[in-house]
């Protein structure tokens, strides 16, 4: 059985391996205060254009999620998101546990707008009884999102411009960043320059684990270690995270993995295509959603892990199909002949 | 500089990291879901003789402690520790974070009784506004305590059955178990009979992070792994925790590599006591602290890093001395060497 | 300016105060264990039929949906509700900040049914990642609800039937319980025999202030006390509340004032009928939700305040004119004759 | 059975009663937003001295505490207080409930110093792993104690210098201030200037309930209506609330009333001086503290109800006597006989 379920189950890309290897015996301080997480911030604040910026590793998103929503929020103030956004669905909960309401928007393919949050906000406070509803307190957008897709440049603009009229904290989830990187117009000094915070997802993006968030609001910034620690996600062997994203950030490395699985899965698409499979999601990174009947389904599940999306009315199913950057060119063959040979639609 | 100041200076034993470099490659289920996880659930419950303890990885102690804390307990409900606990000490108030009073009782040397612990619990309810007064929910103690300490077998017994007599479940934080079980006369199967959960801890263990969270309470055992995905304890390739576990409790690595340190520490003690230096506390693990004057202090501090733990009345200074899992005999030679060559007391 | 806008402009009825005034000096144990507090409990036992019902008074609607809620669910667990539930919209994300998503439901003019909840609770664990999701703990729902409207005793016994099966408490705020007594097929005694918890309101129904929560659930019974005092809801004077209580549950009282109120309001129905302005919500209850144009809107408020429920695409609103225990038969012959001579629609 | 052991036996003034009678059948604005709250607002900012500050009516002090405290602390902070103080002991871990650790310091009769606040502060960032440690956030003091004990204006005047250099909110719990503003020399003007938040008690001081909130710190004021709805404490009919500040602060009332059982305690503290009676505290203000032997509380509990507070050794009784604004002079003259008469110690 070959994987394309999710971009999670491979160890991390061998130069990371090597640098823990090389490095195990060192003594270092620890809790994120060694020279390897020190190396590891430069790089990042010198890749984003943002020598203020803090930096901060965390193990994993939704750590990352609950302990970035829990800081910037007072009791009182709930998160604007994507009805969709993985805050609202996949976190057990997280955000609320940590007090706070998630205020979901509807979503074009996980995407909401500029246009949304202003009028929320608008609405929110024409309410005779605003104070009895919770109050939109900041904005989360994750890039790429749930679905594969991406903000534009301009998108992304357009939602920066509102948050800081409406002085709410815009906040992206970059847990498959890479693969945005990769695929859209954005880039990390964009982000650096419109969000307030956001972070560097390593767990899907060649790491063993590890997210790197970027907090450029120096509100957000006071005190931030606190929080982390609170929270559970200040690891005693901080280094750990400091040398794979010092690995990540050398030579390119980070956007030369996820740019490679990215070419992968438009190939996947349009072999696809090439069979007449229809997408759900018109997604150009590395997460894929053919419509598929149950025979097609069943044809590709005989070799290759798939993840179920959803089942459309008339029996078809979504699948995902999803590329990474551990992705072999001898499997992604094999996935690409599958197709080429199953059924008819 | 060698550093004797912690126990979380290094990486993982190097058979751990053969491990994860072996198996880099394979491709696994996600989320804790995985046969190497399952492996290791299965020597831990082999380990502890309980073929029905529920075992959950998590990365970290803090992580682990406000995550067993917050299933166990109702939102009335405080645990009772001693107050120089680590939940109530150094945790940023992750425990009153999810809504929790520590209730902290005075100690003797990191340790509270089942006396004390009976006592409260009495006190409560003899008291006519008793309601007004978080009610004591469980009791956390750690094992080693944070100075190094441990409960005899006996005194774990006492406590395990007020805890039971009460109602209230019994917590143990092994965050450094190893030493514990190599230094005492408890043993995993002890503590799998006597407590409700306890963990054993890898971080300081030998192991790059990780925590074994052990079940045996049939009412905690229900929903855990919502609780872990909440708090953000959910790592994405949770492969990671199972190999890490599966190789330290295979060919008695655990034991193997803990029981070196505390031999070491015992050195450490001894040479400390040719030299007619005063130990703060009587440890039998691997944390040791020595009382030193400022020119004692000021000489090793030249060499080796030390944790400064406390200054006591008249100038000196308590000092503690950590061995672990990875100290090499060369460095610890050189400590003794310095210890016998420091100026008089 | 007359008020039709809501049910809670006015002070008490007429005999709650007088009992206030004649027990003033009287001195009673605090926390309602006073006598009142006691003859209360007796006398709405005995109205539910429930002799082991657990009784307690609190101050308000947002306070006891919140304490009752945080003490009935574990961590990990949500509440279901309609979308449009008082707990979701209105309380500013009280349940929430107690830890706990609120999970919305489509409704049907504010009513949710069993089919709803068991698809929920079915799909919940039918998901491969369910435990990445908040567990479905409980099912909230208000009877009336938000829009006047009524659960049948039939759609009742089968949300109780549903919850029974899913181990799910069945908890029903009451807040405008009295007018859904008058108006509906319900009684007390199938609300204390169908739910696990619920209130019965008396802020909108004769007193000046106060809910009677009723618990027939033991594991919910256990130590609710606690939760009242945590959550800022035990009055020092408890007696207030048994006095309250206590004249609303004799001679009948809570029955008359409530049936009074619903029978004003289907007058004032049959008056916007009569000149053909259409209903949004079909409401039996004192809350009465018409659809008026802008002319006629302003016609009304030159001399009745009511409340602005919603505008309507093309221009006119849906207006809530509420009677209750206290409106005066004057004032709604005044409304009722405005009605008759308002701008045709 | 007279009672003498607490201030909260009785009802209101009558004044209360009475104007709460007349405006029963009012129609106002609920939630706080009606005219005599705006009146009652007015007269306390004038009693204060402070026409910039917030007003705010709460029902009851656990509220008015959780939810002050709460709205000022973000997530990684504790509260310092007096180990006794009552948010610490006899709010059921309210505080904690909201995510805040109580960061008790040893007291002087329920009071702390300038001195300690400094020095905590100071301390806690001295800890090289201060970040691992609950930040403390502001502080809290009651005045009068839970002893009866006051502040001075100097030892306030230092607090509230600390407070301010250190960027720490202080907040003044106030549930019995009438009797602390009828003994020291502490004055509503002085807690407008020194305090950045304190509360005036209603229920313990004339009203049947209610905590007048007066908030000078302008980040505090922000949405504070907001908490208030979160934490359950918005009242519906908030009138009853402003109808009652208003009375009492109507006529000097609220002095008046207060400073009267003030001067009756003192004759009761009089009386046990004049067996020789030891007082446990030396309380200036309506509460008093006698040393009794068995037998001298036996006499005084035939016909009295006084509050146990604590048992020395030896076996003698620390007992709450309470005056409050009730205090009916026949009953004090009851009560002073009795004590006259009551056996040797």
């Amino acid at each position: 059985m070959i994987r394309f379920d999710c971009d999670y189950v491979e160890g991390a890309h061998p130069a990371i391996l090597e640098r823990m290897t090389e490095t195990n015996m060192e003594q270092t301080a620890g809790y994120g205060e060694d020279a390897y997480c020190e190396s590891a911030r430069q790089k990042i604040r010198a890749a984003c254009g943002a020598p203020d910026a803090a930096v901060h590793f965390l193990v994993g998103g939704t750590q990352a999620n609950l302990t970035v929503i829990a800081a910037a929020l007072r009791p009182h103030q709930g998160v604007l998101c994507a009805a969709t956004g993985h805050i609202n669905v996949h976190e057990t909960g997280a955000v609320e546990a940590a007090g706070h309401k998630v205020l979901g928007l509807p979503h074009t393919d996980g995407r909401i707008t500029a246009a949304q949050v202003a009028a929320y906000v608008e609405s929110h406070y024409a309410d005779s009884a605003f104070e009895h509803i919770a109050q939109p307190g900041m904005v989360y957008i994750s890039h790429p999102t749930e679905f594969g897709t991406l903000y534009s440049l301009k998108e992304l603009e357009a939602l920066s411009a509102v948050c800081r009229e409406r002085g709410l904290p815009l906040f992206l989830d970059g847990a498959r960043l890479g693969y945005g990187l990769a695929a859209g117009d954005v880039t990390l000094g964009d982000l650096a320059r419109l969000c307030d915070v956001f972070y560097i997802g390593g767990t899907k993006c060649g790491a063993l684990f590890g997210e790197a968030v970027v907090i450029t609001d120096p509100a957000l910034q006071k005190d931030f270690r606190y929080h982390i620690k609170q929270r559970g996600g200040m690891l005693a062997k901080g280094r750990l995270l400091g040398i794979q994203f010092d690995a990540l950030f050398t030579d390119d490395r980070y956007r030369r993995v996820t740019a490679g699985a990215v070419e992968q899965a438009l190939r996947v698409r349009e072999a696809f295509a090439r069979r007449g499979v229809e997408m759900y999601i018109d997604s150009p990174t590395n997460q894929q959603f053919p419509i598929l009947t149950r025979a097609q389904r069943a044809w590709l599940e005989r070799d290759f892990a798939l993840s179920h999306w959803q089942t459309l009315d008339g029996g078809r199913d979504v699948m995902r199909v999803c590329t990474s950057w551990a992705t072999r060119e001898e499997n992604l063959q094999k996935l690409l002949a599958a197709i080429a040979a199953m059924p008819e639609g």
